[in-house]
């Protein structure tokens, strides 16, 4: 026996949930990549097959996705890749090209290459260009912006320059302190050696933010060591005290 | 304020779970590819960092893993990469190198090339080597075996010669019938052009298997637009009436 038409009319229905009338879709039009590592890139593995969006990152992050040819599922009938300037605002566009309201400008932070891109053994340094970034999303119309800087392994000038005054800043906050891993006996490596500024100390980014004037601040990105996410912790209210609210899953925002 | 080493002592306290002793470990010890299609290889991507483990697959398959450099995140101080030779029994070893009680015999089936190797818009038809392979895992002391060929594009006389009275087989039961997604318009290609055979149909595995012999047949690597998934249609009834078990999350078997 075949299927029944039948069957696969009511299958093809119950699947008819998007507003575009597509029998599958999304509502990710877009995805904007500040670095390479691997938890920023593998989640494109995962995405529904021929789903239509538009890749947006760096040259330096464009090229090591080209260099491997498994990103090839993004088949290019389907997924266009666009190359973000650094320093200058970039619209965003509909897989189909349209203007979307949003603009996103990326810039350079503090950070490492791709652990996968390391020689192993050999520590790569910080370094600051286009393997790393920040990214400012803009509605011009409206002049809403937020910061999103997932990961950034100091404050430097140019940084808080940028953020001063700033609505609204998500930022890295894998480490409460810099040697967390090595203390709880997880691994060798420090959270600088990682590319990451720690939230607790004198160089950590509680005290980095203090006087930026930043209206809302959010921490992500936050490793499964860091005792913040213990929601009794002192180190939770420390943090809480300094006016950051801790991402969790199914947060929203307004602007 | 820092994190008094009080509170990763209740973190790490918190973290040892595994019989190993180890603060982080996982219950895997081994992973055996049967091709190298996206969905057999990206999980390889989110298995936790640093975790020890050894990759079995064919030279085929490692080759295309070597070719990315992205799985460089499995470090080759925690992840040794072992070549499975074809129609030949191999040892799985622990990480240490230790056999274990468990051998595999990894053999052609016919299928293709991965999707992202493709030549897009090239049929690249469907081969038999080392690119797709089902495996025979034995426990040598007990005589225990089972089969498991999660994709499958035709049954050949090879295949259903070493399947014959085996006592568990767990078969690609991607799709119903060969032009499911062309019916539902969910795509233009049909299950032979994915490399799959279908459940139903003359020249489908329900009708392939019925004179095997087979004592435990279950159907896995199931599409979601399979109707078997839907516990009361009609060909779910179909499949269980011809004696196979369609897999589930959590299932558990005893040989």
């Amino acid at each position: 026996m075949n299927a029944s038409p039948d069957i696969y009319a009511q299958i093809g229905a119950r699947d008819v949930l998007w507003p575009s009338g597509e029998i599958r879709s999304s509502p990710i039009a877009g995805v904007v990549l500040t670095g390479g590592d691997v938890d920023a890139v593998a989640g494109l593995l995962t995405l529904r097959e021929r789903h239509r969006f538009t890749l947006y990152a760096t040259s330096e992050v464009q090229a090591v996705i080209a260099e491997n040819s498994i990103f090839r599922v993004l088949s290019k009938n389907c997924v266009e890749r666009r190359t973000l300037p650094l320093d200058a605002p970039a619209a965003l566009l509909t897989p189909g090209g349209v203007e979307t309201a949003l603009a996103v400008t990326a810039f350079p932070v503090p950070g490492k290459v791709p652990l996968w891109l390391e020689d192993e053994g050999k520590d790569p340094g910080i370094v600051e260009g286009g393997h790393t970034v920040g990214l400012e999303v803009t509605e011009p119309r409206s002049a809403a912006r937020l910061f999103f800087i997932p990961g950034c392994a100091a404050m430097t000038e140019a940084v808080a320059r940028r953020l001063r005054g700033a609505p609204l800043v998500f930022f890295d906050g894998t480490l409460w302190c810099d040697d967390e891993l090595v203390r709880l006996g997880i691994g060798p490596k420090t959270g600088k050696r990682m590319g990451h500024m720690s939230m607790s100390g004198e160089s950590g980014t509680i005290a980095a933010f203090r006087d930026l004037g930043v209206a809302r601040k959010v921490f992500l990105h936050i490793n499964n060591t860091n005792p913040v996410l213990t929601e009794d912790s002192a180190e939770r209210k420390e943090a809480e005290a300094a006016g950051w609210t801790i991402a969790h899953d199914g947060m929203e925002l307004t602007l």
